[in-house]
């Protein structure tokens, strides 16, 4: 039987997560659940496609990707899975953009299943989905194929040089979209009246106060200050232009 | 072996838990124990109750629910096993008053076993005594047997009409006790000098800003502000009268 | 295959817990890993070392206690295994000294894989050395041995009568380093200057707003407010003193 990653910004207050695994381990019994994050910022697709991208290299290929972040559950955005050396089901929102930057899908279904509810997708659909997918019962069942080029993807790239503040962590570090960070050198936030910002190895080589950039555990540039929030400190916003001089 | 569905108020800032696991798994090898939630506001019986009404459908049968929201530890509260299609193992505070409309206690046993705390009964007796009964083991030995009518019942029923606010989630989305949220109509939060509430099927059906009833996930009507929280924007409480009009 | 607990600061946000699981897993397929606190204070050394003596009673002998609470990460810090009745894996950095008055370690090793990042050592070193433990492979692979004296302890005893606050709860209960709590007795906290606290058995002994102190469930003095926060409302500190009179 396929493992099982799930994410999703349910939080631990309510008993959605149980749910689901409930619905995971009724219909495929044995099935290993392994939470990643629930606790994820609620409706933060951004946020949601650097956790996937964070723990892609991590998760065994075969293995099943479960992602319920939702902002458009009940309306017309399309339910999903998607085949690549993983299988990813979730909604068709972009949430997977990242993470097929790794492993893009060579295949892709709709899930067509009706549902007995118009709010708890991650129960009535994506659950059944996946125990389906887990059990390595035949994907035609969930639904028509879909063109893999026709998934919908969030506008983000990874780049070298050029890039954007991609999103924050729960500290208030600015995750990148650049993909390299040599000590020494310097990255510049928010266009030519912006500000330079060196990149260090580690917290330690800055005082307190001060800002720094460094290569993330996900393989990206972040921008911190020692003991505070970048975000606040030097009022970083989504989207804002990040270029390494 | 059954398996352990496992609810609580202990948050995940200390090891509970992992502790209550632990003795599981040292009492039952190999159980599995499921999370349901565990970042409960502390002591809320109303929200715990709702958390168990709205998990329990998809919990099957022959499971232990494991539920401890425990504002009367140390005190001369009960605590209870009993014997419905599954089996609920907690005190006996009316924590399961919902989760018992849908399945109905039919044998109940006092647990009576010495406790080496007076505070942690989670740990100390109700976990000792979930493991037993995951086991199969004989509930007699658990202690003496009580008449399910006598368990403690909050003072609360669901109804098609006249109802009241149950309680809140984490988004300020106010659940109610109506079984219905037929959209197109009215529903009345507050009495006569009260407010009316269009009820929808979608929150893109009204504008941001503007509250509306629909019925939740749950199966019951719940009332909610399109991106606002209707418990503060509203002014709701708990037990507030919500009338179908 | 020995069992994982696992404790660590890295929260609910990001999807570290479940990649640090995605490893165990990959390289110890089957091995079962239970969560024991993810939510502790970021980087607060006591309050960990605290979670840790709370929960190892309750694990069994021969499992593998994952810890990662890492303010040093990237710096020189030690990686560390160390066996006592159970196996310890983490940072050198005192997070064990409470587990370890329970459980005193006969022998230790550096961890001296080279890991491919500066910051995230719960990826990269410490669940591959737990996976390694796990399956029972031979310590010495680790690295070198070290003499189980000379790993770093937090300056921290468990005494009967003199003491200090060694932490607090997520409630603002203050833990203390005292382990009786006579009903009937009272506490000093503050030096001579200042305030005496009732012990009592429960909070129902003394009034809302009241201060008491009493036998927590880890077995210490604690120090709390009925229907408050002992932190707040009586202005404690970690590393005040603590006497029994």
């Amino acid at each position: 039987m396929r493992r099982v990653y799930f994410l999703s910004d349910f939080g631990l207050e309510d008993p959605y997560t149980g749910v689901v695994k409930a619905v995971l381990k009724g219909r495929a019994p044995g099935v290993e659940v392994v939470d990643l994050a629930h606790d994820l910022p609620p409706q933060d697709l951004r946020r949601a496609a650097y956790a996937l991208y964070e723990a892609l290299p991590f998760l065994e290929r075969g293995a099943v990707v479960l992602a319920v972040v939702d902002p458009g559950v009940g309306s017309e955005r399309r339910a999903i899975a998607a085949f690549g050396e993983r299988i990813y089901v979730g909604p068709d929102n972009g949430l997977f953009t990242l993470a097929w930057l790794l492993d893009p899908p060579r295949e892709a279904f709709l899930l067509s299943w009706p549902t007995s509810s118009a709010t708890f997708h991650g129960r009535d659909l994506f659950a059944p989905a996946a125990a389906h997918l887990a059990l390595r019962l035949p994907p035609k069942a969930l639904g028509p194929g879909l063109d893999p080029k026709d998934l919908v993807r969030l506008p983000l790239a990874l780049s070298e040089r050029e890039g954007e503040v991609l999103t924050f962590d729960r500290f208030g570090n600015a995750i990148t979209t650049l993909t390299q960070a040599p000590p020494g050198g310097w990255v510049r936030v928010g266009g030519s009246i912006g500000r330079r910002i060196p990149i260090r190895r580690t917290y330690a080589e800055v005082p307190p106060g001060e800002a720094l950039a460094y290569l993330g555990s996900a393989g990206l540039l972040e921008i911190a200050v020692n003991r505070g929030s970048a975000r606040e400190a030097l009022g970083l916003r989504e989207g804002e232009p990040v270029v390494l001089e």
